[in-house]
């Protein structure tokens, strides 16, 4: 045994990693967490709840009761039932029936449509998407090198369903198709009730499902349309978490599914990370057993509407004439078209550099280069108090200036 | 837009699943943690720690101080820079030199294998593994529908070296060797320092990477040799978890890996769930600011050397004659391997039903059939106290004699 070993002639230092690896990108939004994290920097740019408005206290008094109840708090153990029914009754609210036995819990929405995607797409299968979507999405179905179909997405209504049906009338046979129905991610639109229905008959028809995001849903700010679980208990798989309504650091959401499907998933589940935080599972049901949430919500909301329209003013006085926004009804998103000359990725090192305040630039949203993209942006308006949103409007609106002077000056 | 639809011919009411998933059988382990969770159950079934060891108090101090100090602690986050400090100190009591940049936080063991199998293993490429392995390992790999090239395990010193030689000289270029180092399950063997070496120097001249698996590392009951980290810091890939340590239902394990693999890793982590739990990477920091874990973890070790000690003696004055078993010198398994003529998933039927006592059968950890396996068992000793170990041997002692006398029965 203690020979030494002659290098085989194949033998090399470097590490041979599964060819889909090459695709792999470091997400621009990673890398704005780190920069955006810095303290001089005014953020528009990630997806941020806003930090002074976790209930902590309450928190923490649900942490003890989770703790001090029960010392499976701690262990191993399967979903837990209380959390599950608290679920059935949160989607009430949003018009939408289900049984506990088609809940199924998650470290969080991103795991959900991970898990999902594992169970339904072959490597190098089809998936529809629109054009203009959550990278997450992409980072989740590149591990199996798909074919993405898109479509169009229209900033009134929605995802563009006559896109949809002709694909799939053109034999497209996709594993699911992936929206967002409410607060579009980075658009900020909701689907209509009109589109909602069709595509849903869409999916029945077709026989494919949708995977429906709903990050969310719960956060809006106008009317209220139920998601499109509400319309079909088959063909819509519906993403929840509790990540913008709670807190991202529990990693906690749910899926609602057909029951078929729930044992599979389990096992892609177990497979990938065992259990879903039974600490996180218990503090959070503690926190529905106390009645806290739906004052969290209310207040959440109220607080969410106050920076959305203050931000739309903002933009509305500040911005250069050309600008296009439109008002989301739900979510934590403005997107925003600015005048054809203004390059948003140019905007963005300019506005880190001079006027230390972050945005997403629309290309980091697009499967494929959109020419509209490029000079759109993605605000995010739910992490900063109003106060500083007119401060960031205004210093945005600086930064523009610089970049159209240092055009002038290039061109002269 | 609202005309009804004709339904394509090729619609049904059927789900399409991924082809892999038709390999998918619903784990043993988790029917049992159902089972096994019937208060009525003695079980030692499952790897579960000691529920009434968590230190639950200096959990909840943890957790106020974490929560109080910084909103942060409920807000998405990169890595907590302070917990992979920790890490770092934690692993030179191991043997281990390692640096900041080299941890990669993970939501448990479990995560840790999926995320690096996720970088390494192409669709149908080759791993190697030993034949009789934590189910998990198959799970996780299942997916990629590997050729799984399999070793035989010495129960005296570990994983068969030469028969990892002789496959990589036949040609065999594996994604990567699995192993697990110290209190093997379910063989509850430790690899001698002498195989620890050579296995380094193949993965070393072979350039295929080591996934050295190490959660009952830290609980080791006689000697402490290092993990093979402490012998390569490229070719070993080590994965490190809290679950056996702490508390399962925290999600959190790290990953020591090569540098240069940590960013492309984080793009397949952020795919996953984004992030891990920051709400417990600042809990469990701050259980260590606090200086409790040494005096946790001495304390874990000092019960669980009793508790196996019980086990094994009451197993040596129970058991029938022909029974072999070996004292394992860390974890939380114990490997039995019964006379041939007990079928150990008969036992198991008659055991939970006439006894109320569960363990699992040799079966459930083979790769392929073995027929040592079918007359095998691996026994938790973590999970029970001292008097109910005893009690729960004679009870398993009953249901063998009950097993034989049916035998006759039938026999005769």
């Amino acid at each position: 045994m203690r020979e030494s070993l002659s290098t085989p002639a194949s033998a090399s230092n470097a590490f041979t990693l599964a060819g889909w690896t090459q695709t792999i990108k470091r997400s621009a939004l990673q890398e704005l967490l780190v920069i955006a994290s810095r303290p001089e920097i005014l953020s528009f740019a990630l997806g941020l709840p806003a930090a002074e408005l976790f209930p902590v206290r309450q928190f923490m008094e649900a942490t003890e009761q989770a703790l001090f109840a029960d010392t499976r708090a701690l262990q191993y153990g399967p979903p837990f039932p209380m959390l599950k029914q608290h679920i059935v009754e949160l989607m009430k609210q949003r018009g939408v029936a289900c049984r506990k036995e088609q809940i199924f819990l998650t470290a969080g929405a991103q795991q959900g449509l991970n898990l999902l995607t594992h169970l339904l797409l072959e490597p190098r299968g089809q998936v529809i998407s629109e054009e203009m979507i959550y990278p997450g999405f992409k980072q989740v179905v590149d591990l199996f090198q798909p074919e993405i179909l898109t479509v169009g997405t229209d900033l009134r209504d929605g995802i563009d369903v006559m896109a949809v049906e002709s694909l799939l009338r053109g034999g497209a046979r996709p594993a699911f198709i992936y929206a967002i129905s409410d607060g579009h991610n980075p658009l900020g639109v909701s689907i209509s009730q009109v589109k909602r229905e069709r595509l849903v008959e869409l999916a029945n028809s077709f026989s494919v499902p949708i995977i429906e995001e709903d990050p969310y849903g719960f956060l809006s700010y106008d009317s209220n349309i139920p998601p499109m679980r509400a319309l079909d208990e088959r063909w819509v798989f519906y993403v929840g978490s509790f990540s913008k309504i709670l807190a991202p650091a529990l990693r906690l959401g749910w899926l609602i599914l057909p029951e078929e499907l729930i044992s599979k998933l389990s096992v892609v589940k177990e497979a990938s990370d065992i259990d879903t935080q039974t600490f996180a599972q218990r503090v959070v049901s503690s926190f529905f057993d106390m009645g806290c949430l739906p004052q969290h919500l209310a207040a959440l909301r109220d607080e969410y509407r106050v920076r959305r329209d203050t931000m739309l003013a903002a933009v509305e006085r500040h911005f250069p004439p050309g600008t296009i926004c439109t008002k989301p009804p739900s979510g934590v998103f403005l997107w925003v078209e600015l005048p054809a000359d203004i390059c948003a990725e140019e905007l963005l090192r300019i506005a880190i550099e001079t006027e230390q305040v972050a945005f997403l630039p629309g290309n980091a949203f697009c499967l494929t280069r959109q020419p509209q993209a490029s000079h759109s942006i993605r605000l995010n308006f739910s992490n900063c108090r109003p106060e500083l949103i007119e401060e960031g409007i205004r210093r945005l609106t600086r930064a523009m200036e610089l970049l159209r002077v240092q055009a002038l000056c290039v061109a002269g």
